[in-house]
Parts: C-alpha cells; sequence; structure tokens
C-alpha cells in the first residue's frame, strides 16, 4: 500500500490534548493533511453547525465521526435511550460530511457478567438504527476492539465477528479495521480478505502496540515504535480492495499527548509516509 | 459444575511473594487442599529432588507443571537452546508427577514483527519436542494467552489456533484452558465443545477479568471480584467432558501478593466453593 500524504486522516483524538476542533483541524491544513476524524464531543464544544463550517473552510475530507455504539444497558429505557443516540449521531455525521459513522458498539452492561447478552443487545440495536443510517446514506462501521475491551468498551472483538454482524443486517453496514485491535489475530488474512470481497471495509486506522503496554487504554504507540507490521497489514488491506483514506488514531496519555500538537502531526506524517 | 475443595489445585504462583515451595505446599495441604501447580523457578530455589518429595510427602497432586514454551528466538541457536530447555522441562514435569507441562509458547522474538514467522516457530519448536514427551508420558498443554500477550508472551491467542496445532500435532498434546485469557472469545462455546470431542482439554484454570485492570500482567482477579461468569465457562467445560482439577492461578502485585498467604487460600477455596 502507498502511503502518501493524501491518504492520511486524522483522528481528532491524536491530538485532543493539544487543540480544540478548529485549532486541529487548521493545523491539519497548515500541514498539508486533507482528512480528518472528528470525536461528537469536539464537536459539541463548538457546535454542530459551526464544526461542519470549521471542516469544509478548511478542505477537509471527513474519513469517519467517533463515534456511535454503546448499545448494551442494564434495562431497556437504557437500551431505547442509545438507539435514540446513536440516530443523534448518525445525523451529525451526515452534517460533517463523514464517509461513515464509526461504532464501538459497548460492553458489559454495568454488574453483569452476560456476554452472549451483551452480544445480543448490540445486534439488536444495529438492527434499530440501520433504517434511519440507510435514509441518511451514512455507512455504519463496526469496529472491533482489542479483546482487552470486551468487558467495558466494545464486545465486538474479531474482524470475525464484526462481519458475521454485517452479513445478518445487510447493506449499509461494514468494518472500520483498527490495526491495534486486529494485528494479533491468527485469522487476520483471511478476514480481511473476506471483508473486501463482500465490500465492507469501511474504513482503516493505524497505531502501534507498544511492548510493554503501561495502560490498558491510553498507551497506544506511534507507527514505527511497536511491533505492528504496517506494510503487510496494508497489504492486506490493498488486497482487499480498499482504496480510501488511512485513518492516524494514537491514545497516548503519557507520550504524543503531552507534546506539542505541530510535533506530533509532523511525526505522523513522516511515519506514515515511510511505511510505504 | 459442582466445585468441590478436592477439585482445587492452587497454581503456586498465586501465593509466590508469600511462600517458597514447601511453605506454599504446607500450607495448601493445612486448607485441605490436595493439588497444586508449581513453577520452574521454585522448584529450581529448592532442587528437583526435594520438591518431588515435598510434593509427595503433603499428598499433593499435581495438576500441571508451569512452564515449557517460549520457542520463538531470533535465530537458530536461540529455538534450539529452547527446544533443549523443554525438554529438561518435560523430564522435571515428570518428576514431580505434573499431569502435564503447561506451555507459554513465547511470543515475537526481539525485534522481529513477523507474527507468521514467529507463530511458524512455535508450530516446530513443539514439533520438536512432541517425541520427547511422548515417550515420557507427560502431555503437553499449550495455553492459549490473551492477544494483549501476542507481542511478548505467546502468539498462541485463541482456543482456536491452539486446537488447529493439536491437529496437525496429534497424540500427546493438548491445551490448558483458562478463563483469563479466552473468556472474551465469541467463538468459545464452539471451540470448548471442539477440544472436549477431541479429547484436548489438559487443564483449567480460572481467575477473574478486573474492570478496570490497572496492570496488563500483574492485576488478575480473585474470582467474584470481575467479570467472569464461572458458571457458564464452567458448564461449557463440563459438558466437554473435562472431568479433572480445576486450578486457580492469580497474578496479583498490589492486591493478593500483598495479603497473608493463609487468607489468599481461605479466600480461594470460598470463592471456589461458592461457584457451583
Amino acid at each position: 500500500m502507498i502511503m502518501k500524504i493524501e491518504d492520511l486522516s486524522i483522528n481528532l483524538a491524536t491530538v485532543r490534548q493539544q487543540w480544540n476542533l478548529q485549532e486541529a483541524v487548521e493545523a491539519c491544513a497548515r500541514h498539508g493533511i486533507t482528512a480528518v476524524d472528528p470525536w461528537r464531543d469536539q464537536v459539541a464544544a463548538c457546535g454542530l453547525a459551526e464544526a461542519a463550517r470549521i471542516i469544509k473552510a478548511n478542505g477537509m475530507r471527513v474519513s469517519g465521526y467517533c463515534r456511535g455504539g454503546m448499545f448494551p444497558a442494564a434495562d431497556a429505557a437504557g437500551r431505547q435511550a442509545a438507539i435514540d443516540d446513536n440516530r443523534r449521531a448518525i445525523d451529525e455525521a451526515a452534517t460533517v460530511g463523514a464517509q461513515c459513522l464509526v461504532l464501538v458498539v459497548g460492553g458489559l452492561p454495568p454488574g453483569s457478567r452476560d456476554m452472549p447478552a451483551a452480544r445480543h443487545m448490540v445486534a439488536d440495536g444495529l438492527a434499530a438504527i440501520l433504517a434511519h443510517a440507510r435514509a441518511s446514506n451514512m455507512p455504519l462501521a463496526i469496529e472491533p476492539l482489542h479483546p482487552m475491551y470486551a468487558a467495558d468498551r466494545a464486545c465486538v472483538n474479531t474482524l470475525s465477528q464484526a462481519l458475521d454482524l454485517c452479513d445478518d443486517l445487510g447493506e449499509g453496514v461494514g468494518v472500520a479495521i483498527d490495526t491495534y485491535h486486529v494485528w494479533w489475530d491468527p485469522d487476520l488474512a483471511a478476514q480481511i480478505a473476506r471483508a473486501g470481497a463482500a465490500n465492507r471495509i469501511l474504513g482503516y486506522h493505524i497505531c502501534d502496540w507498544l511492548v510493554p503496554t503501561k495502560d490498558i487504554l491510553l498507551d497506544r504507540g506511534m507507527m514505527g515504535d511497536g511491533v505492528i507490521d504496517f506494510r503487510h497489514v496494508g497489504s492486506m488491506i490493498e488486497k482487499a480492495g480498499y482504496r480510501g483514506l488511512v485513518e492516524v488514531e494514537i491514545f497516548s496519555a503519557e507520550n504524543w499527548w503531552k507534546r506539542p500538537g505541530d510535533d506530533v502531526l509532523r511525526t505522523v506524517i513522516e511515519r506514515f509516509t515511510a511505511i510505504a
């Protein structure tokens, strides 16, 4: 996969401690970056209409919108609230011109140990929002999360499982493949090929796995600092037919979030273009 | 699955900060526990013959011996050294009367990002020690480790992957199923059934997944303190035909390793028998 700066999108969580949405988008533009993926809280902080204006004024494409999901809840009212909230997220994603709504599906409801039930709630939640997503021309990108988040963030933990959900749901849904979450999977090659053959790859996110990993959520690595073979994964993604944006998304409380945003973007560009 | 104290084995890592092997074995006997799983470093500290004597003198069964594996290495000499070391581990396991040798297969060699190569080294290493294991009547128990250990501890990360290895290797090899490592797996029920049908379940280990998990290696939980549904997993294990010992193995640097060993054992027994 040729990784050119035109293919690069910055997930704005990568610079969330340094900049608000406007500052981050303008910085991306300054560095020659042409796409972003904003988070709902960042959009809410400046207002939806203003966020859309900033993104458009800076000529940014929007590789995805983070995030919907979080379907499981302890009771029916909670599950309905999640569905309603996902419908609003679809509308927001359409307003900012996102190519898809990224879904982190949610884990066990508080106090529950019933994974099959949580997974059932996810399938039900997806089914409940699908008509609105289709009517809004907003593809839903299920992001399988690393199994270490199964309890508290996402009970969809492999690409295979996400693609099974897609098979059940039909049109309008696909997957966001993040190297951090899937790199370890012994079935990765087969499942990327399967995703491509079904035309289900809606996003490709990259960030590195550090050894040691000091924090289960906020110690993700810049490409090249960890153990992931980005050329290998990228070549599988390319063979599967994906030609879209490549999004860099790094949560890094003790390292990249503490550095000046411009340094972070410069390093992203340097490492990104070195992958090819 | 009925969890009676007669089914309980204590993996001696659970009390490694409190006691040496003799102290730990005698404490188990004092609490009415009839089985243990010692680690190689604990055995080495008192000497192999003495360890075997202590275990026998206290009437302990040995549910497993921890651990062999760690096959991948940067060069052929390193891989051969690992194979030689695993042969010694098989001999030690036989001397202490273990029911199986538990294998943590190893991750990426230093500096490598090539997971397929590491996995190939594991398959080669297993094949190289199998004849000696068979001749020693020492079953090899491949323990799939949680995907968060793929880089640095074990590149066998699902039960499915471990069972595929078993299929390739034939007789004399099976799996150790640890709830901590596999509880999240969407394919768990099918793969436990598969393991049972092939008569491959050599060990069943339990410990809980804490939310939040504060350390990627040493923050494992006592049963009941986390999110794992032990009755559910245990019923699948039982349906699969497993009737062996159930081993409690908890690495807990900031909690259980800091408490008096007798308190830890009392709590293990209390929680263990409450699962049924």
